[in-house]
């Protein structure tokens, strides 16, 4: 069964998965790149991201796994851009230049309808006004078969754990203290929501844990 | 210089310190034990209990650590025990039996003046009324040049932190969720109040974090 899955989401020690102050210079908040520079180095990103080398070993195991079998993402609209309220004009394409990362068809929930965006290398935006269970819908459709790779913000992941949509969820705790930001586990009760700490494996830039829904 | 230290400070993955409900049966809350599983096993731990045996390697060694240059305590009224508001008796006399495991002098932070309590294995209880500074004073005084270990619940953590009294903090993530309970990082910006992560070390029952007040 393809299953949605929350991957490589980093988090700090102070539970933040992105700092405060979002803007065109900061995609992730103030000092929230910090949260993955367990990641940034792997070979599984640096290839991603059309690159050849980098790193082995654990954290290369979990961002490799965080690419593997997806099959579509969902991402929110503060994930997808700086840009609040209506859209201005056609301008803003993403963080991520021509060829974005994702290389599937990616749904950008959002209150405002666009046309889709296609992209290089495999990558579509689509716009979804109509919420989370439409956006699972559509992505689940496009993804044939494969997962479905639900992205941040914390809002957009809190949406989707208390519909009981999300399968796994992949965690990097990294050694840094945000001071503020998005908090990921404010006003969730995991346990409540059927959720257990199913594996965890450390290594000096970060630890991984994996979460998944019980059945 | 002695140091005010929080030491062994166990943490959800959802950010929790203890879990919800404390009792006399579940003294850090519901499911809060697991969050020492790491250190339960330990030598020192053991040791400090008056046992023999015990597990070795680096969950021991922060064990250890939490116990070494120790020359006096400061925990709140919840950590002492499960009584609220004015002490109808004499009888509690804390979680920990004849003999606890501090064997330095307990200052407990309380609203409710009560005589000193002789232990043995060299604890005593003093309840301090006037607050946390008259607290870190008088255990300043009673550590006679060794540390002053800080204790929690939450709530006492916080003023301390808040005033700006804790040089460093060990805290261990364990590898569960609680859901619930006393949030360790809420209303809190450990990045304003001047602290950083120094030393994070993984095994596979928790992450060890050092964090340190900038000088």
């Amino acid at each position: 069964m393809p299953m949605f899955r929350v991957c490589a989401l980093g988090v700090s020690i102070d539970g933040f998965a992105a700092g405060p102050n979002q803007s065109l210079e900061n995609p992730l908040g103030v000092g929230g790149l910090r949260l993955h520079d367990w990641m940034f180095p792997t070979r599984a990103f640096q290839r991603v991201h059309g690159k050849e080398g980098g790193t082995t070993g654990i954290d290369d195991d979990f961002a490799a796994r965080s690419f593997e079998n997806v099959g579509a993402w969902i991402i929110g609209r503060n994930m997808f851009g700086p840009v609040r309220g209506p859209w201005p004009d056609e301008s803003w394409k993403g963080w991520w230049g021509n060829d974005p990362p994702f290389h599937t068809p990616v749904f950008v929930l959002t209150h405002h309808a666009r046309a889709p965006i296609p992209m290089e290398g495999g990558t579509t935006f689509h716009f979804v006004t109509e919420g989370i269970h439409a956006a699972a819908e559509r992505a689940s459709a496009a993804a044939n078969g494969k997962d479905i790779r639900v992205g941040g913000g914390v809002a957009t992941l809190h949406q989707f754990l208390r519909a009981g949509l999300i399968d796994e969820l992949h965690i990097a705790i990294s050694p840094v203290l945000l001071g503020s930001g998005e908090r990921l586990f404010a006003n969730i009760d995991m346990l409540k929501l059927g959720y257990e700490c199913a594996e965890s494996v450390a290594t000096p830039k970060a630890t991984h844990l994996m979460i998944r829904k019980q059945k």
